[in-house]
């Protein structure tokens, strides 16, 4: 039997995929959630596999879910990972998730590994597609003699520029909300560039995005992601003069993100307590130094910013008597709550995926440049890009844990080629495809 | 028996005091630490008290400590006095400390009430004087029927002028370095300003720092510090329209020390690790941009910098080839190294005690204005103002307890009279006197 716990909607690919592999194979799937999620709904009446209720704090029934399945797919919040990890560990199950390993869980390996279990992470789209790609275009550059000397990689999940028109942050949720309110938070990002470690802290994260030309796109922006400088070791990259991962995000995002990284107004520490009458220009206020002058202007002369940004945020209704959209919260909560309203998918909505690696090598002595891109658009606002390139490379690194076509044990992330030729390879069929070439 | 855990620079007048008291009420003062402490060898030839060696490890000593005593004293860092309190609690012993009140401390007040015990908190400086001489001002204003309009209270632990006129900065350590280091981080600042809340984020705390005439001293300046708001309940002040404490450096402190904070080097959770080759200069480049610019010019250029901020920098030795203090640790930690060299007390050294109070309230319709000012010199760089005003209070709020003159139980807080009037009256004859102006 596999098991999906949470089925949220990242997981609607994953289960349809495995639903169908599992009905062939005459294994049992069965998913698990809080409740019946949008998705379940969706798959139930096409896919076939059970659906249960599970709520976590029931760890007696975790338990025994764990123990009659075979494989297990924890598509919880990342931070909950582990607590299903022990409970695979104890009873011999393996598992699958598409998050970051966590320092908890790469304590584990020897453990997993001496129990000939594979618990495999950041098998998603980032970390996951990006991790593949990126190996199988280094392994072939190594395998030819080429040394990599510069290593750049971005993804974003955007939307397709058509269904974005009306909204001036060309931005809307395609997943967790608070992931994208909250990041670049805690550590500063870390990366290499022309061979100097560069530090930046949450505040000047989004303080001077980089434009990137992408082939059969046209311009986005990036940021750096959290820390670049531990893939040096995990690429097998030596001698590189730049390691940076990044964000893409659509021109003008950052800027405008920017004013409530600067004002403080993602800040998830301090609860606060707003009245009724309250409203979100007064909210943002809380922020400012006292002044006379209208809040337009004062930002405009404050954090010196242009009009395109200003638009932005009138659109959200700052500079309206709009009222607050949940009168309890910190900051972050509350601007989650506010973003929720005006960057939900509508219907019909197409997300967009974009991927770009750029690697440079030398090869007989020549300086050459690789860049690989990956484009997908999703179907509409339930089938979007992000739930299949997510769901995808999980749902076959499942089935290839099942056929035991993985021979590596213990605590893995993607990146030898037995498991990236297949996935890869799969992932064609289904349209997330690269296009490469070189200079 | 009284014990003391923690010897460290700031418990030497309380160990005087208290052992004075002990002598010749025939109790015992037994003191604890790791290791005898500096402070502990100054005081052994002249004061009568048991040392003993304690490792906070040793959790079957550290009960046995508790158990023989019939008041604790805790001046172990702050996040250690709760696992003290909860044996304090089992083993019916009075506690006191001159922290801030926990959470966790606040939730065992009905548990410590009705074992008939008193654990008092917040019983130094600040929090501690600041409270009491503030409480007994309004609590004499609202007893001649005066309102309260605005309370504004600021504290900073100094040098006296003569002692850092070779120290552009004018700063050195007279306590805890990390604190310093580490001030404001974490949640928003927040405070009352003409009747609205205002909130500033981590790294803009230091921006703005507000310029104070101080009567009986000059100019200092000051940043708002933590959580002014939960104090308008504690300090009974319904109807302010500014509510503020803060902390005082003095003049052009904070627009030096906010490089640090703009940079990201007061970052306290991602490990670096450098060369031996490492200078200060590149340590500093890796939270600058790429430029060709001179490291002064593109400060100066990045961060609006003028002369005096970039003279303390120098000073430091960041515009030379200096090498780093340690190889290994997080910017906050590496910062804190060198700054341990650079700002440490030498020997003849007088720190210097600020505090100003500024209470407007409405008496008869009339608008008045309370001004408060206690300042107060070391004599030495031992027998410092800061360990006098942190320690003595905490020691007279033990005999208070020892004598039973302390009627509230409970998870207590000086805000009462009955503490505050008699712990004042005695600070007054060891010369920290508050000198009072109303107009």
């Amino acid at each position: 039997m596999i098991s999906i716990i949470g089925a949220g909607k990242s997981s609607l690919f994953l289960i349809e995929y495995l639903a169908d592999y599992c009905h062939v194979n005459q294994l049992t799937l069965t998913v698990y959630d809080r409740e019946l999620t949008p998705t379940i709904s969706l798959l139930q009446s096409k896919s076939k596999f059970v659906f249960e209720n599970l709520d976590l704090v029931d760890s007696e029934k975790l338990e025994l879910i764990v123990k009659r399945s075979q494989l297990l797919v924890s598509m919880l919040p990342a931070d909950l990972h582990f607590k299903v990890a022990e409970l695979c560990l104890k009873h011999k199950v393996h598992l699958a998730t598409a998050s970051y390993v966590s320092e908890q869980m790469k304590a584990i390996h020897i453990d997993v590994k001496a129990a000939n279990l594979i618990f495999i992470n950041e098998m998603g789209l980032d970390p996951g597609i990006d991790h593949m790609s990126a190996m199988k275009i280094m392994d072939e550059i190594r395998s030819q003699g080429g040394e990599i000397s510069s290593f750049e990689s971005y993804t974003g999940g955007l939307m397709a520029d058509e269904d974005d028109a009306d909204n001036p942050w060309k931005y809307k949720f395609s997943w967790n909300p608070r992931n994208v309110i909250l990041a670049a938070q805690g550590s500063p990002a870390q990366y290499l560039e022309n061979s100097k470690i560069k530090l930046k802290p949450y505040h000047r994260v989004f303080n001077d995005a980089k434009v990137f030309d992408i082939e059969g796109y046209g311009q986005l922006e990036a940021y750096p992601n959290r820390d670049s400088l531990k893939y040096i070791d995990l690429y097998n990259l030596k001698n590189v003069k730049n390691m940076i991962r990044g964000t893409f995000r659509k021109v003008g995002f950052c800027d405008a993100w920017n004013v409530f990284v600067q004002l403080g107004m993602t800040d998830n520490q301090l609860k606060l307590s707003f009245s009724e009458k309250t409203s979100l220009q007064e909210w943002m206020k809380s922020y400012l130094p006292e002044s006379k002058l209208d809040i337009k202007l004062q930002l405009k002369d404050l954090l010196n910013l242009n009009d395109p940004v200003l638009l932005k945020l009138d659109w959200l209704g700052f500079f309206e008597n709009q009222k607050m959209p949940i009168l309890d919260g910190t900051s972050a909560q509350i601007l989650e709550e506010l973003l929720k309203k005006k960057w939900m998918l509508q219907k019909g909505d197409k997300d967009l995926i974009v991927m770009l690696h750029r690697i440079e090598y030398i090869h007989h002595s020549e300086v050459k440049n690789h860049e690989s891109v990956m484009i997908l658009k999703g179907e509409d606002e339930h089938r979007t890009a992000m739930a299949k390139t997510v769901g995808l490379p999980l749902a076959i690194a499942c089935k290839l844990i099942i056929e035991n076509k993985i021979s590596q044990r213990g605590v893995v992330v993607p990146m030898e080629k037995e498991i990236y030729s297949l996935v890869l390879k799969e992932l064609e069929t289904m349209g997330i495809v690269f296009k490469d070439s070189v200079n």
